[in-house]
């Protein structure tokens, strides 16, 4: 006997045939009358807006075979089409759909975006950096943007060239959830020769950034009983919503101008933290030698660390500074990111947990999406591999010196009194200044006059100076300079009303970093 | 007065300089012995490590300017590891690490790989796939996979050079958590032409695939109150794995020869289910036109569909079948994905929410990974439009149904008295059998033979009859007709075992999908 197969008869039915375009159905169009019919269906896809304008008909040839009619009858109803103006002829590039009738069903609204309300008033949400993106400005000045017009697109289109070339079969399919192997490797090599660490590519995690990084360690940190992660004060607002998000507390440490201050994080009861040891965010502190020695022994102590290492590698005139995971490797959780090497839209980065939290990490990036998608981990793991990526940082740090430069020679001619900080390293300036003037106030005024930044205060849960965090890497020096100078402007003009208004209590500026 | 600027003073010390490589800060070097102090030190990166075996050191010019060094202290550091055998000076490639002594740490072993333990004992884990994915074998027939070999290099590669030539510098940076608006643009009127949805751009989320499109759900749903989704019975174990993984009960819905039987869904009182309507995964039914009146009915009381489109394009002598979504908004989930139609490894999916969902989801999107990566959903919308999809997947049509009908006469051939099911479409058939052999026994047996599968009752909560799941689109005719002649081997073997022991109750196959 042999096997008895449904080839003949799918589902019950004769053998039927038809086109995915449209899922067009011969059988039902009444013999003699095909081009009316096809011409007919064709005509109502347009109008619906299955078909919109400036979409391709497929090619006579191939629809007429699909449907098992004559071609005849295909050209005939694109004929039709295009005499009622619907679609057009266009040589090499087929038959498009040039016109539809005006009716159109309600948009749907952008969910998540306020586009009324000013980023800047009220308590920050979680798409106030959404909002604060779609804002039209001449100058964006928003810090954590390096300078993606240098992005290496032709380095990046050699090196996909030569994946491509290479990629077996298996490489197309399913992954391994942890990254592919060969960027492990160079990712390995690149944080030992680059931050000083130690490890091997068997305990990296491939990632979709930092901020995955987070939602993967969220349940990883529940299951351990850790209910809140201490954070730094003033620190990253993206980061500290991320932390909420996941259900996680997030008491505030002071940063003081040695690093986090250790006897306050103590003060939290917090069992993990999360820190920008080499280059502060938004101070730009470097954490001291004698502070990382306090930060061990809350480590030895059972504390966990999470190193957020989002952008040591932008450093100008100060020595390296080697990652804390170089120190200690089991109580602490390392994230880095090309986000700001090369450009956030990649989405790569990668994570070093503690030994004991990796199975449940690579567990939870399995189950989120199977694994970082192939054929940029094999992009990059050339540019790593090859020098490129060093010979990349080596050109945007020359370009970035000089940027920073320009940025605070305008803060010194526009914004007189006001303090820079963190000028040694990094993407971004914060500026603090005495004014009574509130930093919210400012960056909204500023981005009335077309100039957008951060106000210090969304980076912060306790009192302090006010301030902007300023990016200086992605635009050249006029555009920093005639930002700074609005930002000048803008501050002067709220000063005066101050002043005039005379409601407002003296500034208290206590905030050295 | 001026601003007070840190530049010549970073952090309370004098301005040093230093290399990122290594972390190397000349000032530690004694005077008079700066070659042999960064001799010294490259020796022992490449000691424990940091310096792996291939990796290659910095230019000399470049590392001499960042150490501010003469050129010649690094030629000759570099000169003494080659005398050392440690480097090697290649004309072009510059100078490469040749050789490290044997000492290295503790490998990491791989977690969640259980390499020793057959991927068919006991109840199948989160990393079962993997297991059989890292397993050897000559014939793979394991399902779920097109013909990778396919993938269109070429096109990918050519829409690759147009994106990187015409991206704007913002499109390098943090994007929308929804996706590329191009992308979803074209991913909109791709699945009005090829699937009959009418859909907006804005109501479409793009997604790092199906199991993400999961991940992102299961709070939604958690949130609205939903406990369980049912699953069809047979149905896929690694979406019934996911759910579960998120905390969800599965109840099982059989399926029949009209699809899933919905008076056993509103017996399970779950509240959401999770379809294959154009193609049941496994058994390849086509929810038939009453059935999916009754699961229109069954929503309308309340209830929740995600639609699976995993492999609708795919289909070969039956006619197109709209997605349910096509009839059906505001009660239902559609996710559709790439991985069948060009490659798991892109990690591209959409959903389409129920509207009431889209921000909440969109949110969960924006904290999960900020969106999808940049470029590949740029080279894809570019796909789509230039009719480059379309034209692959008659590519693979043509292809997958010389494979399909070869696998249907190497079971007729090899494995005679079995039923294969669900044939007009997908990328797999299931096979069932009469013989009293547990089909977990047949899959062990046909992998010790060097021949992958997927038992069916690992897609099973309910008992059935035993068969096998086989993949025939990723491998040319040959191959499958071997693998399903080691198969038939595999399972007359275990017969006659069986037989000769006569411990096992006769089958009952009953099991008419």
């Amino acid at each position: 006997m042999g096997a008895v197969s449904e080839r003949e008869a799918p589902t019950g039915g004769t053998a039927a045939h038809g086109s995915d375009f449209l899922q067009l159905r011969p059988e039902d169009a009444p013999s003699g009358g095909k081009a009316d019919w096809l011409a007919g269906r064709l005509r109502q896809a347009i109008t619906d807006r299955r078909l919109t304008v400036g979409s391709r008909l497929p090619a006579t040839r191939v629809l007429a075979a699909e449907l098992r009619v004559s071609r005849g009858v295909v050209t005939e109803a694109y004929r039709r089409l295009a005499e009622d103006g619907h679609v057009e002829g266009r040589r090499r590039g087929g038959t498009v759909v040039v016109a539809a009738p005006p009716a159109r069903g309600p948009k749907v609204p952008h969910p998540g975006r306020t586009a009324s309300r000013s980023p800047f008033t009220g308590e920050p949400g979680a798409d106030v950096f959404d909002a604060l993106r779609a804002a039209d400005a001449r100058v964006d000045l928003t810090p954590g943007r390096p300078d993606l017009s240098a992005f290496p697109r032709t380095a990046w289109l050699r090196a996909e060239r030569a994946v491509l070339a290479e990629l077996s079969t298996a490489d197309l399919g399913y992954g391994d959830p942890r990254g592919a192997p060969r960027l492990r490797r160079a990712v390995a090599d690149w944080l030992a020769r680059s931050r000083g660490i130690r490890v091997e590519p068997d305990g990296i995690l491939i990632v979709a950034g930092t901020a995955q990084a987070l939602t993967l360690l969220h349940p990883v940190l529940s299951a351990d009983g850790v209910t809140g992660v201490a954070v730094e004060d003033p620190g990253s607002l993206g980061t500290r919503q991320h932390l909420r998000n996941g259900g996680l507390a997030t008491p505030p440490v002071p940063v003081d101008d040695q690093g986090p201050r250790v006897d306050a994080l103590r003060a939290t009861g917090a069992r993990a933290v999360l820190l920008t040891p080499a280059h502060q965010f938004p101070t730009g502190v470097v954490t001291s030698g004698e502070r990382r020695r306090e930060l061990l022994r809350w480590a030895a102590d059972g504390g966990l660390i999470l190193e957020d290492d989002y952008d040591a590698e932008h450093r100008y005139d100060r020595p390296p500074v080697p990652a804390l995971r170089s120190l200690l490797a089991d109580r602490l959780c390392y994230m880095g990111s090309v986000s700001k090497l090369l450009a956030p839209a990649l989405r790569i980065g990668w994570v070093i947990p503690p030994p004991r939290h990796l199975h449940a990490l690579t567990e939870a990036k399995r189950f989120t999406d199977l694994g970082n998608a192939a054929l940029p981990q094999l992009v990059l793991a050339r540019l790593m591999e090859s020098g490129q990526l060093e010979r990349h940082l080596r050109l945007l740090r020359a370009r970035h010196i000089r940027r920073r430069d320009a940025m605070i020679d305008a803060v010194t001619a526009h914004l007189p009194g006001a303090v820079v900080h963190g000028a040694a390293a990094g993407l971004h300036l914060t500026v603090t200044y005495a004014a009574d003037v509130p930093d919210t106030e400012l960056a909204a005024a500023a981005l009335a006059r077309g100039v957008k930044c951060h106000p210090l205060s969304w980076h912060r849960q306790l009192p302090g100076p006010q301030g902007l965090v300023l990016g200086y890497a992605a635009d050249p020096p006029g555009v920093l300079t005639e930002g700074v100078r609005t930002l000048g402007q803008a501050l002067r003009e709220l000063t005066r009303r101050s002043r005039s208004s005379c409601h407002r209590l003296p500034p208290s500026v206590t905030g050295v970093y």
